[in-house]
This record gives structure tokens, C-alpha cells and sequence, in this order.
């Protein structure tokens, strides 16, 4: 069996290029990377259980923190009857056109249709009404880990743009603005820690233009990641609701002094785009790159051996792994049916971090080669050492995918000051142009309508001076700094 | 406010009795614990936060020893297409009655309605074929946790019928009958472990008869649980699928000897079903019982103090809740507003396997009171040895719940040889009855057609010796050993 064939007949490198394709590129690296597949339905997919175990990590950071700040997990339906939906006029507006209804079960017709939730606001507001009485009760915090359906006709891209897709939607309420806005800025804190912590990528906050805002929502604080290909995406919103569902839905409570009062709420979710962003910012023309925090495996160990040497590199690779495997997610790949290049190949396709090298020189000399995943630099290290050795090669890891993805960021927020070089800044470059806006959802329509680009974001801080005095697009005062960008 | 209000009007304490009203008590306990709550749709209902950590402890359970025997999770498409439910015609036999239906998305009518997932048999398969070639892709072990909808027109009961449900869904392909069996009987066992070691319930493993197997499948197992009402509950069932579905979505591979064969698969499941029999199993008049195991909290805390000792109570008490922290999930319950009768009440309704009382009198002495949950026992131990003496008692927790359980399951396994008395026990006591068997569905029909009840399983090992020479109701030669019990 030759080396570029999985035994499946298919094969198995990255053949197209970022740099020149990077949409089939990241088609190529989700299907041979074993990420996801297509369903048979457009704009479904399948998540497949490398790709699961990275959404399965990320969950379990963010759920980690959300518990020890107060949230509780908890499960509402997946249908919403429709005189729900329309109680909060945005809502009903902001979905209405990507719903999916279900109005026929057991075989008989419903007297009311049913949404499949594209978000559950209208489910879940009424319930914490229902639960709330008192200021005691307050602040409540609830959580749910759930798939949601958009039906958005655009081409699938896994992860990107799905019809239905994996997220977790937080919904909380509190006693004043000042309770729920400490809570929207800590969720999309958490969310920018993800970023940075977890996933190696460097994100930038803001806040949604007015005409840009969840439906409903006071204040839509967004995070922002920069892609290789220069376009945005926003895999994480944390709103501020205001009043709006409160009243929507009825959420009062006796205060201290016994008046009745009405609750601000928040909701903020995080979804599945946010591994597509994972996937895109790190990976190569080789595949999947994953910083360690992330990756199914974090180590590989690949033995090499003849058969004169072949008992004593696998007895010493074994005692390798299982010296490593209480720290780290190790995998000693010890199949006799392949050679070590198409074991390289391969862990580098599916983005382990670190590859580990044990021939019989390794043997002899009691080391061991270890090989980082981006850049394909190698050490040597003491096999006596090997455990502290593998902990700092990963850390380092980690330090450079952060720095690329910095750097890159670093160099794509550039300045322009009128609509010929915002759109010939974008045109070259793509990346974020900041530029002075007059608050006009016109100017932002006249660079769209060149070059499909629009404000991703404005400072979180709404008292922080425009960047420039006059808009860019029309040169009339600017109120606020606004980025624009091409996104998903 | 007195001690019999919740602050929001509403009674603290369960009303109805267990042993009177059984279906009245149990809708109780699952409100006024914080489990669950209606839905506005009939046949659902939302999961509160205090009912969700029960599911998440479950799940963590099973997910831990799921994939440390080789099971992976994924994520499916949450609609099927029509044309791939009708592949496998025991599938749509089974389920079409049963299906909620998307036929309308986006404003437009789809081309092909999409069935809500009643189970995922039928968009899992495919892609299993399309992913295993050769027996080195062998075996392949897929999970999901995830809801499904049927549709079953029958009154809401939380977690034991409800139209959408929780549940895990594996799906697995081995290359002969043997790894098929194997993983079938592996993943019963699991389930079994669950009932034992987690929620203090003995099951009862067996097989169904032919004619209440799951479509398609050659052998359906099954895990039934004993209610205290005299039902028994199926929470969890594990399939031998035979190569039905393998031939339908054609999963074949390339074995050793390059011949291509047809897989054998397997599908198994557990609901939030076996949540409600927790609930159901040990709780009392005075609210939900629970196993430490799957307690949100293990232990609270209660100080009782007077203004006089105030201080010194709480600082002890809180020192305690400190100490115990590390290996318990500890709640101090030091609020001000509420007397100590009130927050025993409020914690025994709410299911809190161990309440530790701190007064004066502990302060001085150097020790702690523990009172247990399910029967109000208590036990003095010393501070100092506080952290041994809590794990020991929730052990005797433990202990004493699955002992209740056993005992009732003991006593309601009964032998009858006629068809009256079949229906004089069954109506008498509840529980199950052994009788031979002819294989004959006749002769459970004309048991159910009197009393509801049906033969619920038959012993695993096809090959033991019947209980009765007999059938129990026409008096033939008995095949099998039928065990018949009214069920949820």
C-alpha cells in the first residue's frame, strides 16, 4: 500500500492551498482532517468525532468558568410555539425569515406551529418570570449547551455558515442595569479568555453598530477574530437586553423596599464558529494545526526501527508513553503496516501538536527528538527529563501560534481617512480598517455596496474619542470609530 | 414570613402522599424540588437547573465509561430526511406514527419534509459506510447525547413521557455477530453499573420478545427498574441489529483476506427516563431522596445560633464547610433570614443525602451531628475526623437506599402458574410475575387486554430453562420464562 493512500483509496494529503484557495483549502482540511462531513441535506453537516473532542474541550472550558461565576446549566424545549416567538416584536422580526416550523406530528396537523429555536429568548424569559419573585432571587443565571436552526440560504461551510449549528446560549437576569451589564462585559471577557487562552488567537472586542444589534437587544458587545484571508468573523455576542424581555415577558420582582420592580436580563452564546476560526487561523498546506489545549492528541510517538531494532525501540517508545500519559494526551503509534513518513504525514494532517521521534539513536543515547507541529522545528531532550521537557515544548507551541496570529492581527488594523482608501484598503489588504464614522447607517451601506465589507465593530468604551474627527465615508463629524471589515 | 413559604406564596412541603397518590406525589416533588417544569406545549417540559445537574452527574457517569471502552462522540443532524428514515422499513414502520415533521423553512416549503429525530439510526448508518473500507476500521463506536421528539399522544410525566426527551444514542459496526454481541451485552452492563453503583437501584436485565423489539433489530436488551407503585420502567435498552441496517446502508468492508463483508452494528440507549426512576425510587412525603453520587449538593451545613453565639456557630460551621470542601460538595447554609426548622424542611425537599447541624452545643463539645436523609437517623462525630465520618455516612446513605431497593424488588418477583393467577397477583401487588412461556404474543395479549400489564422481558440467556413446564396462560409447552408487569 503506497504512502499517500489511507487504505480507502483516498488521498491523503492537503492538495489545495491557503494561500491561494482558502475556501477549498479549509474544505479539504475539515473532510481529511476527519472533522466533519456533509449531510445529505444543504447546509447540514456531521460532526465527527475528532472534530467533536475539540467542541467537547471548548465546552468544557467555558463551562468550567461559567459555573464557578454563578451559572447553572439547564435544558428548554427545542420547539417554540409561534404565539411565543411573537411576543417580543425584535425577535419575531430579527428570525421570522430564518425559522424552520414543524406543523405536523403523529401523523395529525398542529393546532399552533412550532419553531425549531433559532435562539431561545422567548422560551426561556417567560420561565425565569415564572421563577422570579424576589430580589432574592436575583441575579439568575441559566445556561444551556444545545443545537439551534437559521435557515440562511448560503453555501455550507462547516462550522462557518450552517443551518443548524452547536452553541451555548446564556440567559440571565438581574435587579438594575448596573447587575446585568457587569454580567454581559464578564461573559464576553470569559470569551475573549477563551480566545486567547485556550484557542492561541488574539480577539478583538467591541460593541455592534445600532442598526446591527441582536433583535431586542440594548447593547450587542461582540468578539472578533481576524482570518487569514483577511475577513472578520464574530463567533461570540454577549447582549445586553435592557428592558425589553423583561417587559416582554413580565420579569418583576419585590425589591428590598417591597416596590415591584421590572429585571434588566443579558443573553451571550458562543458557537461552533469559533473551532471554525480555530481551524482556519492555524492550519497549513500540511492540515489541521491545533494548540495543545484543543488537540485530541497532544503528543505522538512515532518509533522507527529495522528488525534488528525493533524490540528495543518499542520497548523503550511504550515506556515513553505511559511515563507521559499521566500529563499529557499521548498516542504511540506503533502499527507495523506504516512507515514512520506516512506516520508524519498523517499526525501532521490531523494537527498533533508534538511529535516525538525514538530510534535506536534516542535508545542509545537516552533522548528523545521531539518536533513542534507549526514549523517543524525539532530538540532533543533527556529522557530522564521527557515529562518537563514535553510540558515546555507545548507551552512553546502554543507561544508561537499566539504570536503568528498577533502579528498577523498587528499588521491588519490599518488607518484610512476617506471612502477611496477605505475601499482601497480594503480592496488590497482586507483586515480591519478604523476609521472615523458619523453614526449614519448610510455611509457603512455605501462601502458595502463596493466591496461587501461592513462595520464589524465599535470601542466597547462609547465615551472613547473617534479616532478621527470627521466620518471617512462622508466627512461629516465623526460620533464614533468604527471597523470595517469583510466577515462571515 | 412563616416557615411554610417559599418568599413567592407558594407551600415549601409535598401535600400528597406517596403511597395514596402516587402520580399527584410525584408531579409534586418534581416542582417543588426545582426539577422540572411544565412546558406550554403538552408534552413538554423544561429542565431546571436543579433537575439538569442530575442528568449532567448521570451522563458524566456513563460518557467516562463509554469512552474508556473505545466509544467516540459526534454530533448528527437533528433532521432526517424522508427518503433515509424509509431505507430501513422496521424504522419507519416503527416510527412514522410517531414523527414531528419540518416541512416549512425559511418561507418556502422544502422539497422533501425532514423528520425531527425520533432516534438516529437512519442518518448514523450512511455515514458509517461511507467511513469504514477495511477491518482496520473496525470496530467503529459512535455516540451522541442529544434530544429526540416522538410524538406519543399520552398525558406529560416528567422524564417518564415526555415528547421530546434527553437521552445518549450509541451506534456501533464490528466485523462479525461475535464483536457485535459482545458490545451489545458490554454497553447493558454499563447500564446496569449505572443503576447499581450511581443511583442505588438494582436493575433487572433481560431480553424483549420478538414482538416488542426495536424495529429492525435481532435481539432488543433491556434494563427495567421496579417502581414503588408495582410498574416496571425500561430507562436504558441495548440492540442487536443483526445486519439489517448494515444491508440497508450498505456497511461493508474489505477483511483480512481481501473478501468484502457485511458488518454487524448495534444501537443503544438511555433516556432521562432512569432519572425519573430515581426520583420515583427513593423519595418520600417529604420530598426528593437522592444518592450522594448524583446530589448537587452532598452535605449542608445548618448553624443554629442564638445572638449570644452567633459568632463562634458560624465560625465553626464555616470552617467545617472548608474542610469538607475539597472532597464533598458542601452547602453552608448561614442565611440569616431563615430558622433552622425551615432550612431542614427545605433541604430534606430538595434532596440533600446529609445535613450537618452546628449549635452551641457541637462548638463546645469539638464535634459535628449528622442526620442522614431517607430516614432521619442521626450520628455525632468528632470535628477532628469530620472528613472520614461525612464520607462513611454518605456511604450508609448509599447503603440504605439500595437495601430499601432491594428489599422491594426481592419481594415483588412472584411465580403464578394460571392465567388467574397471573391477574390475581399482578392485580394484588404489582410487580413482576415469572411464568412459563409459549412465545405466543395470544397469550400476553390476553393478559393485557385485562390488566394492562405485558410480558416486559424474558431472561438474556435465550438457552436457560424455563421457570414453569407450562405456559402460564394456554397451557402449552413453555419456550421461554416471561416476566409480566404493568410499565411506564
Amino acid at each position: 500500500m503506497s504512502d499517500t493512500d489511507d487504505g480507502g483509496g483516498q488521498e491523503l494529503g492537503i492538495t489545495e492551498s491557503k494561500a491561494h484557495k482558502p475556501g477549498e483549502w479549509y474544505a479539504e482540511v475539515v473532510q481529511k482532517a476527519e472533522l466533519a462531513d456533509y449531510a445529505p441535506m444543504g447546509g447540514f453537516i456531521v460532526t465527527r468525532p475528532r472534530g467533536y473532542a475539540i467542541w467537547e474541550r471548548i465546552k468544557d472550558h467555558l463551562d468550567g468558568w461559567f459555573k464557578s461565576s454563578g451559572v447553572q446549566n439547564s435544558y428548554f424545549p427545542m420547539f417554540i410555539p409561534e404565539s411565543y416567538l411573537e411576543r417580543e416584536k425584535d425577535i419575531v422580526e430579527g428570525f421570522d425569515p430564518e425559522v424552520a416550523w414543524v406543523s405536523e406530528a403523529g401523523h395529525e396537523e398542529l393546532e399552533e406551529r412550532l419553531a425549531v429555536r433559532p435562539t431561545s429568548e422567548s422560551i426561556i424569559t417567560p420561565f425565569i418570570a415564572r421563577w422570579v419573585r424576589s430580589h432574592r432571587d436575583l441575579p439568575m443565571r441559566l445556561n444551556q449547551w444545545c443545537s439551534v436552526v437559521r435557515w440562511e440560504a448560503t453555501d455550507t461551510k462547516p462550522f462557518f455558515r450552517t443551518k443548524e449549528f452547536l452553541w451555548q446560549e446564556g440567559h440571565t437576569a438581574h435587579a438594575d442595569e448596573d447587575g446585568a451589564w457587569t454580567e454581559t462585559m464578564a461573559r464576553l471577557g470569559q470569551y475573549e479568555r477563551l480566545y486567547e487562552e485556550v484557542m492561541a488567537i488574539p480577539g478583538l472586542t467591541g460593541r455592534k453598530p445600532e442598526h446591527d444589534k441582536f433583535p431586542g437587544a440594548h447593547t450587542t458587545t461582540t468578539i472578533e477574530a481576524l482570518m487569514p484571508d483577511g475577513k472578520s468573523v464574530q463567533a461570540g455576542t454577549s447582549h445586553y437586553l435592557g428592558t425589553s424581555f423583561a417587559e416582554a415577558f413580565d420579569i418583576t420582582y419585590a425589591d428590598v423596599d417591597e416596590a415591584e420592580r421590572t429585571a434588566h436580563t443579558t443573553s451571550w452564546g458562543l458557537s461552533w464558529r469559533a473551532m471554525g476560526a480555530l481551524i482556519m487561523t492555524h492550519s497549513d498546506d500540511q492540515g489541521l494545526v491545533l494548540p495543545p489545549a484543543l488537540a485530541p492528541e497532544q503528543v505522538v510517538i512515532v518509533p522507527i526501527w529495522q528488525e534488528d531494532t525493533e524490540d528495543e525501540v518499542l520497548e523503550y517508545s511504550a515506556d515513553l508513553a505511559a511515563d507521559l500519559d499521566d500529563e499529557f494526551r499521548v498516542h504511540l503509534d506503533d502499527r507495523d503496516e506504516r512507515n514512520p513518513g506516512f506516520k508524519y504525514n498523517e499526525w501532521e494532517l490531523k494537527g498533533v501538536p508534538l511529535r516525538i521521534e525514538i530510534g535506536p539513536n534516542e535508545v542509545a543515547d537516552g533522548e528523545v527528538t521531539m518536533v513542534h507541529r507549526p514549523d517543524g522545528e525539532s530538540e532533543v531532550a533527556d529522557r530522564d527529563a521527557a515529562v518537563d521537557a514535553v510540558g515546555e515544548a507545548l507551552d512553546t507551541v502554543y507561544a508561537k501560534l499566539y504570536a503568528a496570529a498577533e502579528a498577523t492581527l498587528e499588521e491588519n488594523i490599518r488607518e484610512a481617512h476617506g471612502r477611496d482608501e477605505i475601499l482601497g484598503t480594503l480592496g488590497q489588504h482586507g483586515g480591519y480598517v478604523r476609521t472615523g464614522w458619523c453614526g449614519d447607517e448610510g455611509c457603512e451601506t455605501e462601502i458595502k455596496d463596493q466591496i461587501a465589507a461592513e462595520i464589524v465593530m465599535l470601542p466597547l468604551d462609547r465615551d472613547e474619542a473617534p479616532v478621527h474627527d470627521t466620518c471617512g465615508v462622508c466627512g461629516e463629524p465623526a460620533a464614533d470609530t468604527a471597523y470595517f471589515a469583510k466577515n462571515y
